[in-house]
């Protein structure tokens, strides 16, 4: 009990604090450089020959809500399938989520759109930081329970910067096509969150294991995640094409790519579950894959089949990840996965970098007629061949590999920091720690966690 | 326990088998056949004359999600319902849907957009695609419970080609109108599900009652879905109108005859419940009535008022449905509707067709103007008067009756193939039949139905 | 038990009566005054000169589908945080939405599209009947669990109609802007229903103190609520303004000030906290401040820096609010405010209506350009200087909250009409008053609450 002052000191201080400090911060560069552009603002617009009908939003909003529900429905929920720590899941993905917006719209826009010292902003660089969330959420997955939110909000800020970076590298300076981010949304941010939770690795975990698993309702709660994020995918991925054709395809591609992954999601599950039975963790996750293996390739000329057939290879390859290789990556490499990002992002964002490779390898003037100064502008405009953007496309994994390796591993030390309250070993995967927590039922609705037993982790 | 080994090998087989078949023949047929359209496919679509912002996508595309949002969030949702089917309810949703959506991109490829050796594809075939796996899951909803998965399957296969074909014969032979499907998708769904129960009828089936109803958060679950439904229901009578006034007018309608079902809905509800309570059951779904009793004539001239009254009237009638036709449904005709779509999909579908016959005999070149070619073209290019499109609107209903009856039976028996692994009776509306399932807290967590118990059932 | 059929007959009649009631008026009031506007009928349409493009549907729609989602799910959901009160949180929710888009309709083309002795309806009459939905739930937030279904249909009439008043004293009357309704909607709603309960106040209320909080899942089912109402907020301010930039600029300040409001209420909510911790019901209501707060000044030049401001101090207000204030409102003011729509809604939308204030006598003609004629088309044709536009800004927030407090004044009193069936203060926050309730496992799968218990009350 002696504890209890001196700990509710250090607790009270770091969250608040760095919430103010950073929003401060963000401010206060938002007055200085963040602009709207001129389809946001009102002179500007006006003073342009436009029809109303041509801004921007008309074409990309819908879109960008479609995206929108995923960061925050879709990722929140999806994490929400632990028993005892439902309100960290969606609570820290709001929390985090709307930081990266804010902190991304300022690195992206110095990358990306800074122009006469001002950064200009509208419904892409909307969509481009609910992206760099999505990165940011992803890595939580890797290390969802086993961190707190002040440490969270530390690994947010350096990943969106690294973000930003890599992105820059790729699109900007490689002339790399990633629409959808196999690699840098899905794979920068697996491996980001891999390699710190590598750093953070806990070997006392099994102490926590008892929260580790879901219960009954838990995974319906992780279903509205799941099914939010499948339906809306294709709007995930087509959001930043090109207009027209482009948005359409690479929706159209992604719609089947999802469907397929299920389908072999569903195959492999109940083929090496217990008695045949499914695996809702391979539901929740793997069914997904389809999304991101096609993150690169979806606004290419993949063919129909080609969806089919990418998607039922990442619905495989992340079912057996699971069953398989999870194991191995925690007893082995001591990698603690929490949401087994490395089989829902990793690699299927690997395999989706090497399906754009193929698909980039294979374009010709043919198929895509003059639609590939959409897609391929620098081979349109004979600066490469097919083959040698292939080539760029995958150095752009490497480069992508290579960057979130060591941002993960700079932010897991970093992390490590003392005052930034890390929850211990024995109260991993626990909401009491950082929320208020009701009970489950009217007789313990004034908190189940006695204040002892919350005082023992002090 | 020495049934284990046995029963193991007889279900590890059956759903893997399946959706690696039917996966495997869908994506040889997508190699052979499926191809971009002309507004998806690069090369076509910058070959023609287009700006971006006439391409389809644009118009139906958010449409398009939201009916999506219908199909895997709502569907799969609102047959939450169950306390101990919720895995299976949300699960197979997810996986009927998503095989129905492959393979009625073929079926109705092949019938309705099968040109020069090809089907072609766009955002319109992701509609009707969406709409052809809704009728699949409303037969979902009258066996659910009493049904594996791969039966599931094997009925998805059969129900998506006769749903093709009775579309076909409406809307391309016959001429008739029903751009909500209130005969194609909801009558055709509700009496396929309902006849196939029928075949299937379980005199036993009391050995599972005390599953068969809701728990408190079971309901709030499935009011996720209701809720979603609910509001997107618009959207998914206009997805496939003419553009414009119609796709304007059709969701004005649905929008104003949901309102009136949902207040007829608790009129109803709480006149014939015990002390004038609510019941959460028709809440849930009488509610919807609204929208599909105009799947048919709210693209036509019926008037905001003429949408309320047929709310009113649809909510209504589903609502006595539940309370008093379908215990007489399983006592009299022996059909078992867990979800009772003959009350939210039959009588109100059929409903549908019969205002969408009244609706379209009173149809004047006054009252639709130029309008009329995009509602009635055969009437407007005078090879019908309203009254003879009226009567073949009529024989539309009577084909679907029929070929939804006729197809509801032959599904039924071949889902009696003894490998298909069906529920024994006493383990009806349990997802640890089909699911490895984590228990309701901690101390459960490592499954709570024993191995003994699951195996009673061998 | 003597009660029961006397308590029956009282309780059976009121709530059907008053929807058949209610609906019935509707619909003879729409047969004779509501029909479709020139972009919903079919003769008017096609007789215009327009591509189907220029249709107002399609630069609406997906706005108004969002809305349509906070209404409905949002609100629905965010009010289910209650543990035994989920079924009426959703369930009259829907109800009261459903009468007020009806009667809304109605009141509202009375007094904004009433032409040629008739009401003519389309996709904005959908938006404007959806904002005052919206105003009728934010009162039903503040009387939450006190209120029977009857009283609150009662309570609907009343305030759409005053609502509509209002709205018409402001925006027509008095040239005032609010697109999003800081005052319109939330200042209104919330002092009306603030009122309401003063009036309504329970000093008893404590005999059901023990089902005022939540439980652990219930708080999760109200995540869904406030995430949604969250990521659809931008869709909600800008769904009524002007084309173009109009739209793009409101969405895009109310995305920023929606995420300082949610980093200053973790920050908050931690320090002001036990031991540091978070407190949900702050994060599902406060982090929804930044919303309420610019739905006056969002489609104004508020500037990206201004929003995250606004939404930072909206946050803050909202987080103390609910710590400091709301006990202080029982206790002196004898208000019980069972949301805490003061917080969420009042206070932030005075709040709004202020900020609505500066940024107006801030305007410029070099600021907006020619693009002053769609936000201030009074200073644009000089009718007004930028600060008699503020003032008369400043005076419909005057007026707002006069007629907001008469209103919920006559209403309370009508409230207490004694055949209302309101429940009696020990049986507030239970849905067993007004629903079948299943139990929470299947032991008790036929109500938890033994009829003698229920009958305590009569």
């Amino acid at each position: 009990m002696a504890g209890t002052p001196r700990r509710a000191a250090r607790r009270r201080l770091p969250l608040p604090l760095l919430c103010l400090l950073l929003q401060g911060a963000t401010a206060i560069l938002f007055a200085v450089f963040v602009r709207y552009n001129h389809e946001t603002d009102a002179a500007l617009w006006h003073g342009g020959n436009h029809s109303n009908a041509d801004n921007e939003f008309y074409f990309r909003y819908p879109s960008f809500q479609d995206v929108h529900t995923m960061v925050f429905v879709g990722f929140g929920f999806l994490m929400a399938f632990l028993q005892r720590y439902g309100f960290s899941s969606v609570g820290f993905t709001f929390l985090l989520a709307a930081f990266a917006l804010q902190w991304s719209t300022l690195t992206q826009g110095f990358l990306h759109s800074f122009h006469g010292g001002h950064i200009h902003v509208g419904v892409e660089s909307m969509i481009n930081a609910d992206f760099c969330a999505g990165a940011v959420l992803i890595s939580f997955g890797a290390v969802l329970g086993k961190t707190g939110p002040a440490q969270l909000l530390l690994m947010a800020l350096l990943e969106v910067a690294l973000f930003g970076i890599n992105e820059f590298v790729l699109l900007s300076l490689l002339g790399v096509k990633d629409a959808g981010g196999s690699m840098t949304i899905h794979t920068f941010g697996a491996y980001f969150g891999l390699v710190l939770s590598r750093v953070l690795y806990r070997p006392q975990l099994e102490k926590s294991k008892h929260r580790q698993g879901s219960i009954y309702h838990s995974d319906l709660f992780a279903m509205i995640g799941t099914i939010f994020l499948w339906i809306f995918w294709p709007s995930f991925n087509s959001a930043p094409t090109a207009l027209g054709d482009g948005q359409h395809r690479t929706v159209l591609n992604t719609y089947y790519s999802l469907t397929a992954s299920t389908l072999s999601t569903f195959a492999l599950s109940a083929l090496v579950g217990r008695d045949g039975r499914l695996d809702m963790v391979h539901i929740q996750n793997a069914a997904l894959a389809g999304g991101v293996v096609v993150g690169t390739a979806s606004e290419m000329m993949l063919t129909p089949f080609g969806a089919l057939a990418a998607g039922f290879l990442a619905g495989t390859v992340s079912t057996l990840g699971y069953k398989f290789f999870t194991p191995i990556l925690e007893s082995k490499f001591k990698v603690q996965d929490t949401c087994g990002v490395h089989n829902l992002h990793g690699m299927p964002g690997v395999l989706g970098a090497l399906v754009g490779v193929l698909v980039t390898g294979l374009a010709t003037h043919e198929a895509y007629g003059d639609g590939l100064q959409s897609v391929f502008p620098l081979i349109a405009e004979s600066q490469r061949t097919a083959t040698s953007q292939a080539m760029f496309q995958l150095f752009g994994l490497f480069v992508t590999l290579t960057l979130a390796s060591v941002g993960g591993g700079i932010g897991g030390c970093l992390l490590k920091l003392p005052f930034l309250d890390a929850p211990p070993d024995s109260q991993c995967y626990e909401d009491g720690v950082y929320w208020e927590v009701p009970g489950e039922d009217e007789d313990e609705a004034q908190g189940p966690l006695k204040e002892e037993e919350r005082d023992t982790q002090a």
